[in-house]
C-alpha cells in the first residue's frame, strides 16, 4: 500500500507514536479500533497496531496518549475560497447575484491583493486546523501568497489555478491566468504539502475557448478540473440562452465529464444527468450549507450515492457558509440528505464520515495519499476529545462524531506527521497576530461598505 | 414592564453589573448595544444602559467584564425529554418506528426511573448550560426527579406533566399521570425556576376522552398544553383510521387550538392548516434537526412565519438529534428555511434569534418573565466570546452568532441572577461526578443491546 509518490520528509527522531483510546481508519469502513498506536516515521503512517504490540516493537519510545479521543485521518475540505474568509459576514440574508455584485465583488476588487489573500489564508488555515481539517481545495487569486502561507503553517493544500474571462489585480486575462497558474505549478510540483487543479470559475464565467483549452491542459499535465457546476436554476437558463446547450453538454462536448472533474454543488439534476456523471466517473463535492443558506437549491446526496459516485465535502468559502467548520458540513450533509429523501437510512454515520475524509482526498486526486489512516499514507491526522458531557455517555464513538460532537473537541492536528494541534494549541501559527489582522481588514472593509452602495456593476460577459 | 409574576429572590450583595463588548437584547429587535451594562438585583434585570452611565450610578460597585463577548437573552429550549441525553447515540440511522420500538422503548422500560431521570438530566443540564440555554421545556417520567435536579443546579424549566395511555414506572393509567404531575405543580407552585404543562404525548396515544379531560384541565389551572403534532405523515393517517378525523380537527373538537397549545414538530402542514393555525394562536415548537434525522418531514418555517405564526425552537431528545445544542438547531432552522423556500431572505438572523429566545419564552407561556434583556425580566443570560478566529473579523455581531459561532464560545450563564457558567466552569454541577454517571449507565445499556434485539412489542392502542 506504500504510495510511490508520497515523499517521506524524514525528520530526526525516527518514530512518533500515538496511542488514542479509539482509532477510527475510514479503510477498513466501519471499523473501530481501541486502544490502538498510529506509528509515523518522518511524514508516513508507518504502521497501525495495537497498543501492546507497540509497546514491544518500540520499548523506548515515548508514547504520546490521547486517552479520551478518536484519532481520525484529516479532514479533507474539498471547496472552499479561503481568503474570503475576511468577509466572514460581511453580507447576509441576500440572494447570490445581489450578494455577490453588490457585496461581495466590489469588496474584492478594492482589496483583493497579496497582502489580503496571505491574511485571509492564514486566518482560514488557523480556523481549518483547529476544527481538523488537513487539506483544503482553493480557488482565488495569487495562489503564491496562499501556497507561501500553506508552507509557512506546514497545512496541505490542493491549490485552484483559478481561470476566469474577468479582470482582476491578480490576472489580465485568461492567458495571463493560465500562465501564471502553471508557472506556480512548476515551482512547486516537487514540494508534497501542495498539489493543483485547473479551476475555470463557472459555465457563466468561462468562454467555449477557454473550457477547450482546460480540457487540453488537463490531459496534457495531468492535472484535475475543479468547478462550480450547477450551482443554480439561472446558470443553466443562461446557458442554454448564450450557448443553447444544457452546462454539461457544453463540457461533455469539451471532453470535461471524466474522472478528472471535481464538480461543485450540482444541485440541479435530473435523474439521467446523475447517471450520465456515474458512468463518466465525475466527482461531486457537496456543500450544503452554503447551497442552504443561499438558496441556490439541494444537491440530491442519496441519488449521487446509490448511483455509485464518489461525493465528497465543501464548506465554500466563509463569505457564503460562514464558517469553515466540515464536521458541521458533515453533519448537515447527513441529516438533510435523511429529510429530502424521506428516509432516515438514506446515509449512516459511516457513510458521511467517508465523504470528509476519503472521499475528499479521492475527488482531489489524493486519494493515495491521504483520506484514510493507512500504512504508506501520509501522517494526516486528527484527534477528538470525546470525554465531553455533550458526546457522553458513548454507546457509538462514530455516531457521537457524526451527530453530536462539535469543532473545538478537536485538540490535536498532524499533517505530513508534524504537529500543528497540539492539545489545542496552534504550533505554526501566532493567532493573536492573526486576529489582529483579521480586526484590521474589518476596520478597512467598513468604510468601503456605504461607499460603494450606488455603484454597482453588471456582470457581462 | 415590571413582570408582577416575577418573584425576587434576592441575595446579599446589592446589584451586579455586567459589562460586555456588545449586548443584543433581542428586544427592541435589531439592538446591537456596544459597551453597555446590565445591572441585575437579586434574580430580576434592573437595567441596561452604557456603561459609562452605569459607572456614575454605581461608583463603588465591581464590574463583571466581558470584554471580547457578546451577551444574549439565555436560550430557550422548547422541546425536549432531558433523561434520554443518556440514549444519546444509542441507535442511529433507522426509521423512527423501528428506533422507537426495537430500540428506545426496551431500553426505557427496563431501565427508567427516578435515578436514570436525575441522573440524565442532570448530564443533559450541564450541557444545556455549557451552550447558553437558560430554560427548557421538558416532557418525560418522574418529573419530580427533573424538578429536584433544576432546583439544585439552578436551571428553569417548564415541566410537562406528560399524558400518555401506556403503563409506565411512573404511572399505571391516565388518572395517576394526571393525578401525580398535577400534585407535583401543587407543590411547586410558588417555586419560581419552576413552571407545568400538560403534556398529552401525542394525537396516536391519548384517547378522545383524554383530550377532552386535557382540554378542561387546561382552562381550569391556567396551564398551557405541550404536545408532538403532525410529526409523521403516518400520524395523518392513523388519525383518519382510528378517528376518522385529521388530528387537527380531532384537537379542535376538544377546544385545544388556542393560543395555550405549544404544538412540537408540525411538519405535515397544508396552507389551510397554516391559516387555522395563525388564526388559533397555537405556537409552533420547530425542532428541525430532529425531524430531518428521523425523516419525518420539515416545518414549512417560512409559511408559519408569514401567517403571523409564534416559532420557537427544541432540540428535541438528545436521543434523536443528538444533542441539546440550541445554537445549531437555530442555525440548522435558518439555512434550511432559505434552503426550502428557494429564498435566501426567507428569514434573517435577527429573526433566528428571536426563535431561540424571546418566541421559544413566549409559546411556554414566560414571555412575561424571559426571552429577552429588559428591566424587571428575570436575569437569564448568555455570553459568547466572539475573539476566536471562527468569529472574526466581526463585521455584524448578529450574522456571526448566528452563522458562524459554536456552542463551545459560550463562557458565561446567569439564570435568575445567579451564575451557573463562570469563564466556562459549571459552578453547580461537578462534571467529573455526571460524566461517571454516564459511563455507568453505558455499561448498563450495552448489556441490554444484544438481549431485546429480538424480543420486541408493538405499540398497540
Amino acid at each position: 500500500m506504500r504510495n510511490p509518490n508520497a515523499r517521506s520528509e524524514r525528520r530526526s527522531g525516527g518514530v512518533t507514536l500515538i496511542h488514542a483510546r479509539y482509532t477510527v481508519p475510514v479503510r477498513p469502513q466501519g471499523v473501530v479500533h481501541e486502544n490502538y498506536c498510529v506509528a509515523i516515521e518522518g511524514d508516513l503512517i508507518l504502521d497501525v497496531l495495537p497498543l501492546a504490540d507497540a509497546r514491544r516493537r518500540w520499548p523506548d519510545q515515548e508514547i504520546i496518549s490521547l486517552p479520551e479521543h478518536v484519532l481520525l485521518p484529516g479532514l479533507v475540505n474539498a471547496h472552499t475560497h479561503t481568503p474570503m474568509t475576511l468577509l466572514r459576514g460581511y453580507a447576509d440574508d441576500m440572494e447570490l447575484p445581489v450578494w455577490l455584485k453588490e457585496h461581495i465583488w466590489p469588496a474584492e476588487r478594492k482589496f483583493v491583493g497579496p497582502e489580503f489573500v496571505a491574511d485571509g489564508t492564514r486566518l482560514a488555515v488557523a480556523e481549518m486546523i483547529r476544527s481538523g481539517t488537513t487539506c483544503f481545495n482553493d480557488m482565488y487569486f495569487f495562489p503564491d501568497a496562499t501556497i507561501d502561507v500553506c508552507l509557512e503553517t506546514g497545512m496541505r493544500a490542493s491549490i485552484g489555478i483559478t481561470i476566469i474571462e474577468i479582470e482582476t489585480a491578480w490576472a489580465s486575462d485568461v492567458d495571463s491566468y493560465i500562465e501564471k497558474g502553471l508557472r506556480l505549478q512548476q515551482q512547486w510540483k516537487s514540494q508534497p504539502l501542495v498539489s493543483f487543479t485547473l479551476s475555470p470559475h463557472a459555465p457563466y464565467t468561462v468562454s467555449d475557448e477557454t473550457l477547450s483549452r482546460v480540457s487540453h491542459l488537463s490531459a496534457e499535465w495531468g492535472l484535475p478540473v475543479h468547478m462550480h457546476l450547477l450551482e443554480t436554476e439561472w446558470e443553466i437558463k443562461q446557458s442554454h440562452q448564450q450557448h443553447d446547450l444544457h452546462p454539461l453538454n457544453r463540457l461533455e462536448q469539451h471532453g470535461l465529464l471524466n474522472s478528472s472533474l471535481q464538480a461543485v454543488h450540482m444541485t440541479q439534476l435530473s435523474s439521467d444527468d446523475i447517471a450520465r456523471l456515474a458512468k463518466s466517473g465525475v466527482n461531486v463535492v457537496h456543500c450544503p450549507q452554503s447551497n442552504l443558506k443561499l438558496a441556490s437549491g439541494i444537491c440530491p446526496l442519496t441519488e449521487l450515492w446509490k448511483a455509485g459516485i464518489n461525493v465528497a465535502l465543501g464548506t465554500d468559502g466563509a463569505a457564503a457558509n460562514n464558517d469553515l467548520d466540515l464536521l458541521a458540513e458533515a453533519q448537515t450533509a447527513g441529516l438533510l440528505a435523511k429529510g429530502i429523501s424521506g428516509d432516515a437510512k438514506a446515509v449512516n454515520a459511516n457513510q458521511v464520515l467517508d465523504m470528509m475524509t476519503i472521499n475528499g482526498a479521492r475527488a482531489l486526486g489524493l486519494g493515495e495519499r491521504t483520506g484514510s489512516i493507512e500504512p504508506g499514507k501520509q501522517a494526516d491526522l486528527c484527534a477528538l476529545d470525546l470525554s465531553a458531557p455533550e458526546t457522553q455517555p458513548l454507546h457509538h464513538v462514530v455516531s457521537q462524531l457524526i451527530y453530536a460532537a462539535s469543532r473545538r473537541q478537536f485538540t490535536d492536528v498532524w499533517v505530513a506527521g508534524k504537529r500543528l494541534l497540539d492539545g489545542g494549541r496552534l504550533t505554526t501559527i501566532d493567532l493573536d497576530s492573526v486576529i489582529r489582522s483579521a480586526r484590521k481588514w474589518q476596520s478597512r472593509l467598513a468604510g468601503l461598505e456605504a461607499e460603494t452602495e450606488t455603484e454597482v456593476k453588471e456582470l457581462a460577459l
